[in-house]
């Protein structure tokens, strides 16, 4: 093993603990510490930005309590997965609930030092639009990063209420702040009513390449995976994922589901079909307990994470060339 | 625009104002004022026909309640919705719990004068016990219809209990009135233990086809599409939706509900399937809240009634020619 | 009855219709009808300034909707309430989720026009910051008036998180702009642990008398309705009710809950027993239906908004000198 | 021990077991047996006559599930129950649930037998219309009974929305039809918004004492009792006892609940105050599973059982000389 | 009818009654009386085995609770159940909670009489430890039996915690003790996250066939069939189902759910898919209703033990060689 | 401030972090740190014991979710509580869910060092069986204790279903193993149906003083105090807190709820009264979140914890001479 690593369930009771990802160590020292860590998991409890429900806040406490139930080793990707990286959970940023602004400033401010050490961050939200915040800093290291976007909505919106900022909004504003590297950046599970006809096509002309849940069933998730694939490319890639990209079925704890999404196994296996990109930044979105009951939602979210997890895990086993990129931060 | 459409939700956040579908105009003057209505939501909060859970009474303001997250713009029909018809919330009909006679009085008697006025209705129940209600309104301004009727159960019971009138047995009784076109009219989705071997076939000999849900397993989707269009043709049609057509895992809100039932997309894909059909009213049903903890039933239900208005926002498009039947009580 | 009163439960059951409080009419039309409405019911569906729980979004809605259940006739006031006022529910105002000092323009600028029709306002929260919106409103048609605050929480924190405005601001704000008469204000029910022991102090020292549960236990409800009545006198008042006055166990459905806090019968027989006050607007906040599974506190917070109402009819009935400051309005 | 006693929860676990009240046996047989039983639990899952909230044909099984707490001994009556009477499940009376009238008809005639065998009855409902059936086969054996009501209405009200018979309605009928010893007969606990300001009146011009929730609470709990034996003397007593008489915080899964309700102690304590009353049935209505989601009405309710059979088990161990009545049947 | 069946639904409601298994009745007497039962649904209500939630205690309970939907005409099998098997309600076996080897005693002790007498046991549990106990019991009887185990999770973990026996170490100790017919035993359905890369291959070399839910999904359904008809041949068989094998979004209520698991009707036809396999038990374990807030799952695993009945009923109807080995025990 | 105290809520929200009790640090390293640490939150993730409901092992988690809301003044003990004493959160103990007695000896074997180290323990439960863990601990360094419990049951059953350690069973033994200096000891709150007549007598038997819930009412409160202290006297204390000590209306979320309890005010002034008893150590136990939906007892009982921290902040700042008893182990 990694330095560190989870708790080992089989000595462990799962239900042990305090509550961090995956029974991950909680470290908050990482400057001057990025040699020893490869993974980070970083809650960004905010909602302000929630258009419909709210309590996204306590999106990542949800997601920490669900995934002591994750173990560590993934059969499907045939990897051990801290065998090959150390990863810990860093807590959370600080935000101000009720002014964005300010809470996109903290998030670029203590996210940025984790990336500069050469740690992948998987962020755990809080409302979609903490990932504007990410993707500063982010882009800040990286330069303009590839978007892998799975979501139900397109979040291309532009001011609704008068509001520039909210989880409707963020990759207009992370376009036009050049944080994107638009000509591999793509967005994959539209569907749903929409608020005007052209809200793909807007989205698209932004520069963003649009796959909508209509499209996936008509070519087949197969072909999906080669679309991405070939969208994306070599670049360094975010890959962000709202919740809300499953079906309500399978993920009621979200604030603002859509039917006629993905079940767990369609959307996991497509993550896992998409490995091989150049991953650099994580992030995952929308979980809101107080509409999931009986905890579905944060179990199938964690899984998220682990996949994410995994597919790090799987660069570092491989020793991907492009790791070179993160490496050369630590 | 017409002359009545929702309210903009880029504009007013959707939790805002008092709770109609869509956040459509509520409006109960219609008596002469045909021309400017197109289509009303109106509720029937009654559930004394249940026979197993109740509380369907409080389906309608559950329905409104999850409909307001529903924007105007299909974009798998390719439609705005409220350019092409002018709709609203008619508010609720009388009902009298406990006493299914009178309460069938009232919904008649109160429904007449939207169809008269060549309104299209859109019931929001309440048991499926109600439809008998609505058929005998329906039936009186435009003779039998055929009747497209999506569920898990029949509902040609004969006398449980030794009650003539509950929710199991509206289409029993529908067809004794000649309130059907039984040539045309088709159940579909029939599925789950049965009370004895000749359910279906009781359907049958009572006139209505039966398409089960293992049926349509076997033949596939696209077939059950063609057989529900060649069953029906150009009759007018009343499409009933009871909510337990979906399955438990995405609709656990209602009645009685049965395993291996459709998900939100194979359902919706479906309703989306028989648009051209020449349709007269509709309902949807058995929405039960108290079961509905993290409200998926609700907004499943509310996209059902969101597709029943696009697609009569095609054929005002398309200025279908058998709008002729319901424009000429305008 | 007055011109305006709901729905008669006898005849329509108290589950029909589009949900408005009590039953009451829906009426957006007040410019000069003011002498047609004495009291209106009014959403502010607000909860940015939320600090820990939020969805206050969707208080008002889980008001109206367990507002139905309250009937017309005040037996313990012996006041038949709609005999002497004419009430409406006026809907939601608008409001911006995420900015605000935007909604606090949009509250002021939208409630201003009902006052200034003397139409006495009951607002129907929304966390508690929007109180500070209300209290421009009114202090700009009757000047600086007399708060009586019924909470947990002071509410008169300052700049929590660097926040100059949240729900635990908005006293501090409202004394600072000179809307509050201080000399007749009054907070009652403080509790529950705190920031710093200053916090009774520093409230005080805005000048807004404290008057804590432990205070309120050692004197005895009568006497603590003999220090308000004392502290307010004929100054016109605003009274706002936090639910999480209330005890967890009658009241769960809110923002920050704290134990030891009082149940229904005592927080609704200390509102009767200052019936004689000079209101001329009110408000009851903090709702948050998702945390409230069995409605019970949307059931309590409705019967605030009647006890409102029936203390509004006692002074109509008895002509009480004081509304003719609200009625020379209209 | 009697012949029919709880299985005992120190040697089998409480949780063991097909689900009968107390984990008494269940026995069907009682013709010619009634000298091996004193006792009855008998549910009658009816809720046709809810006015507001419906699902209580769900009450007995719940009360069952949650019934398996209650142990044998009551240490405040200090009654070891099961040494003094014999006691079972007589599981449930048939219903027709959308038939009150065939389902008043069905009551009387099953419960019959068990008055005839000289076995007390305790009704699990259902709603409270249910009642009516009760008193009509226990007044056919016993005559018209004093009626000890405790309950926040009622329920005397007149054909609400035309509905002779609803929960609303009992006693009016009861009265009507001779079947309660008026002069002997109290309400206790009424309270709550109300339809007209002449409810309690036109309770006690039907001849039913009338004791408010706020006359309770003026006189205190000792004098109510004093004021309940006064009233009730020596007749033979149907208790029939709404779980709405206790507050929402202690018992929110009921129909209609009413706010300033009683805690379980002051509940308990009053109906074991009242231990010395002739009774010869009890029954329990209004539990509502589904609005119970912690099981807390549930467990109240049951305890309500267990003081009805404390109460009858010291009548039978000091041998009460009323008890010839119900004896001189078996 | 056989001797014992179901009441009728369509006589009595569905929701009257004590609850047993399907509204079977309740029966305790089976000693002699093996001629009059062909099946026995027997309630194991014990957690202590379980390693992550508990509660499964509770699982027979909610298991009768949903039952009552299920009718006894099943049409996909075209069987009416009890006209070819007499099937009973036992009610629960005795357990310790806390005590796992004395259960396992009491279990074996309890259940053997049931196969002594050729009554087929349906186990309802409680947490999968118990099925080693049913193993002993049959083994008794039958010697060593094929396993076909539906379930997301292997089962056979060596002793996490120190713990020889628990919900995750039933088979290890079923195959070391000699209650398996290893070469005919199969595990079906196996998936998620793992403790270590060597879970399914040490339940391959303790000599059970694995089917990974990715093998299934590479081969399809009806391959999977093919395969498990393969592997178990002529052997007699206990079929053990565990709720997790389904995914979260259709049962909710389990102690360790999985994601990336079955639907109902995938479940529901895999299981009919086998029916002409030699059963001599069943199990269906791991109910958890305190995370099973809207029932679906108890209704989902009440279907599960509908179709067991049904297949047993077949093979009565067919009169099938194998129940030789089950009458001559009659 | 002391060296270990609480993160600010008015610089960091609430809702941020890694949750621990009242946002304490995260502190494993306590061999030799006594001087720098006073007191300890330890959580006990236990349930084994349970007789009825189970899931208490998720209790920790829950205190530590819901206990981030109370801040760190208590003004009714007028105490800056971390100005006294230095707190951390020890994280869990090691248990073994299925093995009471390792458990046991775990929580002995860890908690000691803690003891030892001079740092007082406040144990999260857990059911009340792991309260004898804890007390062979304490005991190991003070010797016998005085037990001050507060409780609905007295926990001195002898061996249900043959079990000698259960949560109904810590105080027998700990009696008999000379934990306990019973002279000193005293139950609390008693109260509910009983398994025989003489369980109150047992536990006096044993040497406990048992103060019912009935005779707490007789007398009342200020009385209870003083005999709790008369009893207690100067003896070193172990105070155990049973979260059904209180009503269920307050606190639902346990494993064997009983009517008649007492509310969060009477509850915590009750325990502030006693401040002045010689504590050298405390638990509370029972609280299952499964069971606690809208969070109220989570709260309640962490609200227990505060007051317990106020207590010996209280002690720390007087510099109680009896402390040196516990400073000389630091």
């Amino acid at each position: 093993m990694k330095k560190y690593y989870p708790a080992d369930s089989l000595k462990s009771p799962k239900f042990c603990g305090v509550r961090t990802f995956m029974r991950l160590p909680f470290v908050r020292e990482i400057e001057g510490h990025g040699d020893e860590i490869d993974l980070a998991f970083v809650g960004i409890p905010f909602d302000t930005g929630g258009s419909y429900r709210t309590g996204q806040r306590f999106g990542p406490a949800a997601i920490r309590d669900a995934s002591v139930m994750v173990r560590r080793y993934n059969p499907i990707q045939k990897i051990e997965i801290f065998e090959h990286i150390s990863g810990i959970d860093y807590g959370d940023l600080s935000v101000v609930p009720g002014n964005i602004e300010e809470t996109y400033r903290l998030i670029e401010e203590e996210l940025t030092p984790l990336i500069r050490n050469g740690i992948v961050p998987i962020g755990m939200g809080g409302d979609h639009s903490i990932t504007l915040g990410e993707l500063r800093a982010v882009a800040k290291v990286y330069g303009p990063v590839a978007l892998v976007h799975f979501d139900a909505h397109n979040d291309t919106d532009d001011s609704p209420f008068g509001l520039k900022y909210n989880h409707g909004t963020p990759f207009r504003w992370a376009a036009a702040e050049g944080l994107l590297d638009l000509e591999h950046s793509v967005s994959v599970g539209m569907r749903g009513s929409q608020y005007h006809p052209y809200e793909y096509q807007e989205a698209e002309e932004i520069g963003i390449k649009v796959i909508t849940a209509e499209m996936m069933r008509q070519m087949g998730l197969p072909q999906v995976t080669e679309e991405i694939k070939k969208r994306v490319g070599d670049a360094p890639v975010f890959f962000t994922f709202d919740i809300d990209f499953c079906d309500p079925a399978s993920a009621p704890g979200t604030g603002t589901v859509e039917v006629e999404g993905f079940n767990s196994h369609e959307t996991l296996s497509l993550i896992r079909s998409i490995s091989s990109l150049h991953y650099v930044a994580f992030d995952m979105v929308e979980m809101l307990p107080a509409y999931d009951h009986n905890e579905i939602t944060a179990n199938l979210i964690s899984h998220v994470g682990y996949e994410f997890a995994s597919i790090m895990a799987m660069h570092y086993r491989d020793n991907a060339p492009y790791l070179e990129m993160i490496r050369k931060n630590k």
